[in-house]
């Protein structure tokens, strides 16, 4: 039986396993948390740090295949495993790309791949040798997360308000929309797309606040975005599941904000929103079976279960009865046992 | 949070493991196998027999409520749990009855629920007493299961064949075909019924070879075969999910065949052919939430995969590349080691 490890034990690891149970796979999950929402829904557990060499090369060892549902891992440890022979999804030069957002930019600018105009700062300062560019965003090269690490520059004064360290700093894009459309690419090479999916985010907490599914788009910009999304997934030469987050601009131009290798939040209306969910769909790849219909059976919307302002600590739900009163209405509580203003409880 | 247990640990558990990850409920398991399908799934694992009194105690003590996966368990001990405040989902009396099959049709006969005739025998020999029921299906009180302890007794010559033990002698109905129909009953006594699903056995394993859902019945077929249903479900006055089996015989008259208080072989195509599924539904049912909508998003097929014949031990799959290249196919393999003729391996 096929040896599976997610690296992570949060939501997302979570939901894979809910789905891993229908094929023959054993489960190891590590995480630095024994408690966390995954934990008691694999076969194997470890207590470990995801971003440690030793303990993902030794959680690793011996596996079959290994995953992750966050991008800040050891990726060291990940090319390591590759080299002898475990099957990384999506592959360590993907994580390595995709944990650093300098190298996120560069690598969309090298493969002729739509998205808006940077430049890489070292220090805050440097944006004002940039004028040109404001307004802008400035992002720190790494450890951004969730709105984090990620700062609007509108003029000059705001400049203060940017990082002392390696960033980028990306022209403002006068957006319209931005959408999300999810990508899976199979060990052989086979590929299929999600319909997109309208996100529309939370301005203070940064966070996606709802979801509409499938994104009402004009055919043209469709084709534009689809064709960005796949040509993202197919420059990375790797299988996985990819999530390529898009702007559309209010030209009706489409440009890649970022993506993430792996399971998303822009995908969980696909649980009982399309035919195959991207849980199923990435354990296809992940076994190495042939991919699923991506369809919507109808359209869904997604709504985040985000931790109350002004409550820190354990958690109760209120208003469950009220939601699950609602036709088609499906609640998926991640069993997080503590909340804190902002934090993602469910969906 | 809820502290919620189930009477066993085979792919029923399983699959509802899979579905309680969408809500605020810590899961117990009770089974003699810690191996079994759903061991790994649940957060407390406990080994022991489920038809243990002292086993089935120790393990519900505490627990808020309590449902089971096969109708073989220990119900002195759960009615023991039920009059120390524990909520058993059916109830105690609900398992009583159904576990024995002289109880189940008496309770038919009694509330006035169309069934075959029957008498009780003690042996085989007083079947020569009723040789106007013949052709007919001998069937002993406790102990079958899945086509065990039944036997069709065509003509005298046959008499040979019953069992010498407390058993019904059950006329046989000229079966045009074999429906299920689910019935979720709710805590405050609502009800939803599923659509019904057509069931074609396999004649000698008598198991459910595969299912078509929903089942197309004439108009006035499929509401005396929801009557009937409804009439079983509430005449046990408890919530839970009761799948019965109806006969529909060539005058189109429906009898109930059994009920089984439980998520059911019967409800598997609901996972992705129903809005709500039965293992969602009886979520519902069990942590008092409204329960969900029943409706079929499109016709579907189930089969079982059975262990195939002439091979006992390990499991290994074939073809499951080949299924899952249909569009809209899904697998659930129930994660058992080992593979007999005839043994449920997956759907």
């Amino acid at each position: 039986m096929i040896q599976a490890g997610i690296l992570g034990g949060g939501q997302l690891g979570r939901m894979l396993l809910q789905q891993s149970a229908n094929y023959p796979v054993v489960t190891h999950v590590i995480d630095a948390d024994p408690s966390c929402p995954a934990a008691h829904l694999c076969h194997h557990f470890r207590k470990g740090s995801i971003t440690s060499f030793d303990d993902v090369y030794e959680f690793g060892k011996g596996l079959d295949v290994i995953t992750v549902e966050i991008e800040r891992v050891n990726v060291d440890a990940l090319e390591k495993l590759e080299a002898e022979g475990v099957r990384v999804i999506p592959g360590s030069h993907v994580l390595r790309t995709l944990q650093n957002k300098i190298l996120q930019k560069e690598f969309y600018r090298d493969h002729g791949i739509l998205s808006s105009e940077f430049i890489v700062t070292q220090n805050k300062n440097e944006i004002l040798q940039h004028k040109d560019l404001l307004p802008a965003v400035h992002k720190a090269a790494t450890g951004g997360y969730d709105g984090r690490g990620v700062q609007v520059i509108a003029d000059e004064s705001a400049v203060t308000l940017g990082f002392d360290e390696a960033a980028i700093l990306e022209k403002q894009v006068d957006i319209s929309r931005e959408i999300s459309i999810l990508v899976a690419v199979s060990q052989s090479g086979a590929f299929k797309l999600f319909p997109p999916v309208d996100m529309i985010f939370d301005p203070d907490l940064n966070l996606v606040s709802y979801q509409l599914a499938p994104a009402e788009l004009p055919e043209k910009t469709l084709w534009k975005a689809e064709a960005l999304a796949l040509g993202v997934a197919k420059a990375f030469k790797s299988p996985g599941l990819f999530a390529v987050e898009l702007f559309i601009d209010n030209k009706e131009q489409v440009l890649v904000n970022e993506t993430a290798p792996r399971v998303h939040n822009s995908g969980h209306q696909s649980i009982e929103g399309n035919y195959c969910s991207q849980f199923d769909m990435l354990w296809r790849i992940l076994l190495n079976y042939p991919l699923g219909h991506t369809d919507h059976i109808m359209p869904a919307a997604m709504v985040n279960i985000i931790g109350a302002p002004g409550h820190s600590g354990p958690v109760y739900y209120r208003g469950l009865e009220d939601v699950l009163k609602i036709e088609n209405a499906f609640v998926h509580l991640y069993g997080k046992a503590e909340t804190r203003p902002g934090r993602k409880m469910g969906h």
